[in-house]
């Protein structure tokens, strides 16, 4: 039967998910969810005045959101101390990076990135119909002196940077960033995503500078500020780039509920400090139970932690895999190299203690 | 200064906006807003009930949403009666008509809808790259037998039909439908945007059918159901089509929050019925509203009216121009023939009589 015909590009594309969820999980294997500690979401948040925020805002959810965003858009800027030209939110940071991409990266363009990197983002190359290149990690951190050749070599449209690093919780200080972007080419884009950015020590981020033409900056409100359900992230570059989105954004893709429980959050700063501190006491923990069991975790900027399992991506499948029979879920690094660490989330003192007895029960079995 | 580049398809896209909101429009006049009846939103709802599931949601915001949307999936398939196989949920009918047009128009390829029809449709063509074919509106309703006709001779790979239209409320049977359907090449995808269906007489929309390869259809909560600010739609089709958008689509688009809202909207068939209810009798005090002024109503199946104003597109303008100096944010059609009206979305009383004074007077100024 003859039937409408997917695009070239899209026809070439899998039907797959870039990450299953903890729910899919549990509905296949039928173990209830224990500890949600998987994908660095923050139990530590939203802060109760958010939640008030969107409880109120919710009763207004029969309109629509401000299509520009105006308010949320001037209230991030003047977080960051910037021009609101400068900023633009959208409907979290994976949406942003699809629209970077689209913007960027035509059509068999060529977009570096470094393999076992955030794979929505290679969802979206091979999305867009560019061409992925990849760069090895060197010593569990982004190799940004070889991506940035890289960028060179294949004359890249886009070359991506998260900093901190994602799944491998590494980052670089922001002299080195600085080196970095410098080092790569004036017609390649630069996406830093800093996702994780708020937990770094001082001098990761960069200072920003609005005359960077070929860099754009990737925020989110999913991580620190514990909004991973909310779905509001930003993208902060130079003003033509930032203008730019205008051309292809959802418009009216932040719901108002979103908008309003975003700026609540810029302005409850006691509750993100409270959350920083909270992250940082949970990444202790994760710390000691890994060693309590013999294992290494692994320096992070972030709120997650690598544990180098010390054997191979099976065995590290392995323990994963009895986690999940434990109901906890966490996930791990798919790629040779990074592929011996999971990847623990900062979670509760219950999530913790229910990842350390599990933990001590699937090792215990792979030894037995 | 070399800079990145656009990509040939993105930089030709103006940096417009589909719609400019009632917020920019307050902004830059200085107008306080007071009627807010230019967006065909429900100010009936959301129900009680999904502003309670909402509020008890919002405590989660912390995690991701299910990106299988698996309940709220379920939920939909159940309320239709059908498979969820033949569903996806995605984060508004905006996003969605996104997506397939990407999936289903590949570049350079035609896409043909109404002249004056759905600007956001447009903009997803001209966003990837698509060339859009229109067909003038016949008696102020979308011309069936015409988009058929110009999806055979320009052999386009989409046709755009709302049914009911926006921004006129006009409506087909389902038996017309089912006609143009059958009369549109099978290589042709039809969106059919039933973004109003809830609205429309009992005989407006066709069954679903499972099988048909060159259909899909769109839903929305955000318009009967009141969601409009929460950004939940969903497309109907055959289960390969539906499956299709798992290639392209933003997995974790949908918030845990607007999940839960929409499957509690779902539940609650008393609040749909009674905001129905409201819809009805705002509709028939508009007509009055308009008589009154010696305007005239033209009939509708959806939650607004277009007015006819009876002279020609600059004196409907200045009808606008002038509600909105008094605060009433309507819409009106841009093009020939259409233009003479403007469009009124269902208010509350309080709306209704303000707009109704408002437009006496902007009558009488227009008269003097």
């Amino acid at each position: 039967m003859p039937r409408p015909s997917l695009s070239p590009i899209t026809a070439a594309l899998p039907e797959t998910v870039p990450f299953v969820g903890p729910e899919a999980i549990a509905r296949r294997s039928g173990v209830e969810l224990v500890a949600r500690i998987g994908a660095n979401e923050s139990p530590f948040g939203p802060a109760p005045s958010v939640v008030a925020a969107m409880a109120a805002a919710a009763q207004e959810s029969w309109h629509y959101g401000d299509p520009e965003n105006h308010d949320l858009r001037e209230a991030i800027a003047n977080h960051l101390g910037i021009d609101a030209a400068n900023v633009m939110p959208g409907e979290g940071v994976d949406a942003i990076l699809g629209m970077a991409v689209r913007l960027f990266a035509a059509p068999g363009s060529t977009v570096v990135t470094s393999l076992g990197g955030y794979p929505t983002f290679n969802y979206h190359i091979a999305g867009y119909g560019a061409a992925m290149h990849t760069v090895p990690y060197i010593d569990d951190r982004e190799d940004i002196d070889a991506l940035a050749r890289a960028a060179h070599e294949t004359q890249a449209a886009m070359v991506y940077l998260a900093n901190p690093d994602n799944p491998m919780g590494s980052w670089w200080d922001s002299a080195s960033i600085e080196r970095f972007i410098a080092s790569v080419p004036e017609t390649t884009m630069i996406i830093l995503d800093e996702a994780y950015g708020e937990f770094a020590p001082q001098g990761t981020l960069p200072a920003f500078d609005a005359q960077q033409a070929n860099l754009l900056r990737m925020r989110t409100f999913s991580k620190a500020y514990g909004l991973a359900g909310a779905r509001v992230g930003y993208v902060l570059g130079e003003a033509a780039n930032i203008s730019a989105f205008n051309r292809i954004r959802n418009h009216f893709g932040i719901s108002n509920l979103a908008q309003a429980a975003a700026i609540a959050a810029l302005a409850d700063s006691e509750h993100l400090q409270g959350s920083l501190a909270a992250v940082r006491r949970a990444i202790d923990a994760i710390g000691t139970i890994a060693r309590k069991h013999g294992l290494v975790a692994l320096e992070t900027a972030t709120n997650f932690v690598a544990i180098d399992c010390g054997r191979d991506g099976a065995y590290a499948q392995a323990i994963l895999d009895g986690l999940a029979q434990r109901g906890i879920f966490v996930r791990k690094p798919a790629v040779d190299g990074l592929s011996r660490c999971i990847r623990v989330s900062a979670g509760t003192d219950a999530d913790l203690a229910a990842f350390d007895k599990a933990l001590g029960e699937v090792l215990a079995g792979l030894r037995g």
